[in-house]
């Protein structure tokens, strides 16, 4: 099993999970949400064979390589309508966009009109 | 000071140094020969800044991050002087070539003339 690491952030408008996977284009990453609220991040990292032949001799071996998954709980809020993921340079980005808050909460702010006449009046 | 995991392996006319180097391209990355004998190889890596937004907030951070440095002993057999390095999707490949071993230790194969005179008659 290699090792992933994963920093996640969150922005005012979306969650972005950024992962390192030196070597690898978004050929080799599978990107998956499972039961609506499960982000899986999974793959293989091959030990790269720089040439086909046999001679080569191991004196140093310290990348990690194998299989790997990684899962994250999705927040309520997620969009998973709309993730979008990318792999550059060996770092894949994923972004989550949230759902906007309902407005039923919003503090609201409106102008209450002012009349001429006094309430005594009415 | 950022991990950076290092893999070294000898083929028969090379050494060939392989460095994770996720989220950087070559621009990023320094590799020097120091004394005639050290290969340096050095940077640094920045937590990448999705956005510029003020309101970040880290939920999660594994991955590594700030200046490396790594430095590896050269064999005496190095070629100094034809030293090549690339950096493609964050994987740095160093590639020093022997040189070729000296003659004079090689073992010979050759013909001894054989005379019809036998060695009496000299």
């Amino acid at each position: 099993m290699a090792s992933t690491a994963v920093d996640v952030k969150e922005l005012p408008a979306a969650y972005v999970f950024v992962a390192d996977m030196p070597g690898l284009t978004h050929a080799d990453i599978k990107v998956q949400v499972e039961n609506d609220n499960v982000l899986k991040i999974s793959g293989e990292r091959k030990r790269d064979e720089f040439v086909t032949d046999t001679e080569i001799k191991y004196v140093r071996v310290e990348r990690s390589a194998g299989k790997f998954m990684r899962k994250f709980n999705l927040p309520a809020n997620a969009n998973l309508d709309n993730i979008t993921a990318a792999c550059q340079d060996g770092l894949l980005t994923i972004i989550v966009p949230k759902h906007p808050p309902p407005d039923v909460n919003r503090p609201r702010t409106f102008d209450v009109p002012v009349g001429s006449a006094s309430l005594s009046n009415q």
